[in-house]
């Protein structure tokens, strides 16, 4: 299975050289990512934060930037589990292009799972489960 | 007295008019407010927040935009006390264009003081002449 | 009639209160009015920037902030003309937490015409007839 | 030679876990950059893009994340260079919460430098003995 969220480039995403500025780009993957807990894994990430007082912060994050958005862009960002750790999970993400489908940006995201203390905590089997199922294939 | 605190405007604050977005004017008046409190005022904002679980959360805004900011301009925001209430203050912000002097911005923004639970909080005689020295003469 | 959009709250859109930091509630305003010309005017605004060079910044800016906005609200904002002039538009935001149906803010914003040289330009009949139609009733 | 620039974590960088949201390290490095140009390198960025029309965008990027950041923590961008291509720069940041002296991330950015047109351009000799003097050692 695969995962996709697409959102519109906005007016007050643009940058001086009248293209998205990139650290926005994180943005995107982010608001991906917590659709991906609401739509697809079953728990929206709010829930999973406020109620369950956990949360998946980023520690590792690897991307490239191949073109650029720019205001009235639609994209679509594609997720694919890459791995599950004990208490980590890392995702690819693929930003596209909708009017051309152009591949915009690529990423690798590690997440570690933690409580509202900050410390790790273990991946059940039953998460371990949900995320398998975006795994790429 | 008077109180100003200095910005750069940064690459990434412009939008794709080639332009500050104007959400953005706020977060230039939010820094100068929490500048204010740590350099002016003797209890830096953080310590305020995090320490005396005390806050001012923005209920009203008034503003005009003057003339556009554009990339690299340097900005001063002067801030001055229009009023204190039991459980409020109003402050009034200009924003300047270091460069040739223009007012880009005013602002009135009325600030509850609340706790942590957002309930408002009266404002004690030393907070009061704390901020009284900020008025507009 | 009347225009409204539909929006979530992000994660990296709350601040260290627990709520939405009050800069973006004017990137809401801003989306709901860009959506205002693709989705009810005739004209994506990004084509109206981009290909017929004319934009329409904010010049003033009324608001008033009810009930606090937090992780996972859904919010509708809904918007209405209130004038048209010769160069400008002024607009009325309800922003309405779905889960209740509170107002958790409005704002009364002034925009000008302009071109690309940012000199304000007459807005058409044509577009004069266009805005009428979401005036309040 | 090393190069740093100090920031303060402000009130609305905060995100719904209580710490810097993670997109805003991006924005770190990016204005840690932008001033690496102008007190350092001779030309302010803005002078570079405005009147020079060329631009550095980020194409790569690597980061780890070591340690959150809190509202009220000041910290120091280090910045160094780590390659310069024909077309491009590679730099090294690694941010420091000032307060005690932890590492909270490091990154790797690659920027290509590209004219108005987005075209890559080669890096003069003179501009490559300046970023050289910020060599790691």
């Amino acid at each position: 299975m695969t995962f996709s969220a697409e959102f519109d480039v906005r007016f007050g995403e643009i940058d001086q050289a009248g293209v998205v500025y990139y650290p926005r780009f994180f943005h995107y993957f982010h608001q991906a990512f917590e659709e991906w807990f609401g739509r697809a894994l079953g728990v929206p990430y709010p829930d999973l934060v406020l109620k369950e007082r956990v949360g998946y912060p980023s520690v590792r994050v690897e991307t490239e930037f191949l073109k650029p958005l720019r205001y009235g862009d639609r994209i679509r960002v594609d997720l694919e589990l890459l791995d599950v750790g004990r208490t980590s999970i890392t995702v690819g993400y693929t930003i596209v292009r909708l009017a051309d489908g152009e591949v915009s940006a690529r990423a690798t995201i590690k997440n570690v799972a933690i409580d509202d203390t900050f410390k790790p905590v273990p991946i059940s089997d039953a998460w371990r489960a949900r995320f398998e199922r975006f795994r790429k294939s």
